[in-house]
């Protein structure tokens, strides 16, 4: 139990005068309690604190929760919490409406007949915003380990190699450095598929003059990295290396201009405007970036539509892109730590342009 | 599209007497429309289909979405199903209560001004349930993955190497064999750690004498396997050999047993009672097995609790095990297709005790 957490977990409830809350999402439940299981379910009270999962994790739950009162179900987890009335005599109880679903939803208006039940958005994601200092930590390592796969796997992309060969590479790699898995499945994207931005890997080859694009991160301790680069195979293009550096600078004005205290929209803003300054707006069709920690897309949100302002001590992606259907993409994204008067990039992969 | 899946998506909902469905969930929206991406959602009406995704997918979904009409979005899936007015005209328009999120409900609620809302469960699973001969064929592809990947990785299980190291292969060769993806990840237990069913692989070395369980499987268009050994590193003591003879014959017992037309809880009881009557009926701590398909873990239910019969043309996991605390566990699982009279085991991979 991470004593500080729930401690501003608790604040955050008597803020919103809730006598219970419930902890639906696993990053969540594993930010509070250390679980790393599938299968959890908590529920904080202003005194006590009751941890759920199922008889497979009953020893590993052993382990890793402390300072919660574990019960070992054998049936549903929202039906065990009614069963085991851990919300008597609560009379606001909190949830997450952005995981709980409809049914789980039912399922404790059907069961429990006291207190009334409260829909919350980010709750504990806004605790968790702001990292400490051993959060910190384990981002860099994730995101060290992803930068060193970065530099193993551009040996091998060479033409002939499908886009699976290197993602396999990708995965095997993360977790002889030590992560504990792949944040997400890797994106490896060649030649016209580097348009699709979230393109899987393919049986498809690599072919000489193409760029390939390569998102990929990882996760240890629960904690993520997410890093993109795009190198060309052999030989490039003129137009290739005009995108490649409208990509480039665009990124180095967002990391330039990001900073604590800024609209999380404006910074979108910089690199938007760079690149459509350039003539390549309309092909510049995702967000600028997404807070990482433990999940892959946390908040804040970094994007046109954001309506949050940064916060030091946050970690973001900034990750522009150019896609042009029929000849490809190009990315860049670097992981980074936001202070007050700047950031700090924590990604060390290189990012001038590359041909492999 | 594949329109008899849609025909009979229409056919349970003129017998539910809906006028639209929402499809909600990634690989019921996949089934159905062929989209592979992790952002979509789906509207079926009695005439017409629509499919919604974001700008990320807009090229893949052009591609891989034929016979919807295709909404590229900028907003969130839910407000832009309200915005484009989807269900005008709908009376009654069924949603699957078990992926739609509380706030989704809300959302549709309080944007859409006609109809009614009625929740489901399990009305496209209850389709993707009967397996079509192309989707047998997907299944036995994974499995055929997974089985060469065991025959391989066995090789590399010695003294020394670590959880991870073994964890890193599977991985690589999944995707070396062809695989999209790994369908969870994997699981390696070693030693003591073997008596926690669900053991991430961790830094920990695997030492002489230890057994090993590798629960692993892969996704090939969609489609999963899910396989379980356990085998012993050097040597194997007395008690070692015993649990696996009561693990395999548990499993051979029901293997024989399954066929199509039982209940699931029967054939949960077949391996159950030869486990407790060679005296290990606690050790077994968890379900028989489970539905696999286009999800890992989908209908039937193989338990205790299911209150299912099996079907054929199902495929369904087949997965006792025995865990004993501070000695270890042995885990066996194929993967079998339910027939009439029986059922066809898909895995190949080799199931004598095993010393490598």
């Amino acid at each position: 139990m991470s004593r500080r957490r729930v401690a501003l977990l608790r604040e955050r409830m008597r803020h919103l005068e809730l006598d219970a809350f419930i902890v639906s999402s696993l990053p969540c439940i594993r930010y509070l309690t250390g679980f790393s299981g599938t299968s959890g379910l908590c529920v904080v009270r202003k005194r006590d604190a009751f941890f759920l999962t199922d008889s497979r994790y009953a020893l590993q739950s052993k382990t890793e929760v402390k300072g919660y009162k574990r019960i070992i179900v054998s049936n549903g987890l929202y039906e065990e919490l009614a069963r085991h009335k851990l919300l008597r005599g609560c009379g606001a109880v909190g949830f997450d409406s952005n995981t709980v679903t409809y049914t789980q939803y039912r399922t404790l208006r059907k069961l429990v007949h006291e207190g009334s039940f409260v829909p919350t958005n980010d709750i504990v994601e806004s605790i968790a915003l702001i990292k400490e200092n051993e959060e910190v930590d384990l981002i860099r390592a994730a995101v060290r380990i992803s930068d060193l796969v970065f530099d193993d796997v551009i040996r091998s992309l060479k033409p002939g190699v499908t886009e699976l060969d290197i993602a396999a590479e990708i995965c095997y790699l993360h977790k002889k450095y030590g992560a504990e898995k792949d944040a997400f499945e890797p994106i490896v994207a060649s030649g016209e598929r580097g348009s699709l931005p979230h393109a899987r890997a393919t049986g498809k080859r690599i072919r000489n003059g193409e760029l390939v694009t390569l998102d990929f991160g990882c996760t240890v301790r629960g904690y993520n990295s997410d890093i993109t680069r795009t190198v060309a195979v052999g030989k490039a293009t003129a137009q290739a290396r005009k995108i490649y550096n409208v990509v480039l600078n665009a990124q180095s004005d967002a990391i330039n201009a990001a900073k604590a205290g800024m609209w999380a929209k404006d910074l979108d803003a910089v690199a938007r405007g760079r690149i459509t300054r350039e003539g390549y707006g309309k092909y510049f069709n995702h967000s600028l970036g997404h807070g990482l920690g433990i999940q892959v897309h946390e908040r804040p949100r970094v994007s046109s539509l954001s309506k949050e302002k940064l916060t030091a001590r946050s970690v973001i992606t900034i990750e522009p892109g150019v896609y042009i259907p029929g000849m490809g993409g190009v990315r860049i994204e670097d992981d980074v730590l936001l202070t007050a008067g700047g950031c700090e990039v924590l990604n060390t992969a290189p990012k001038e342009f590359m041909i492999v």
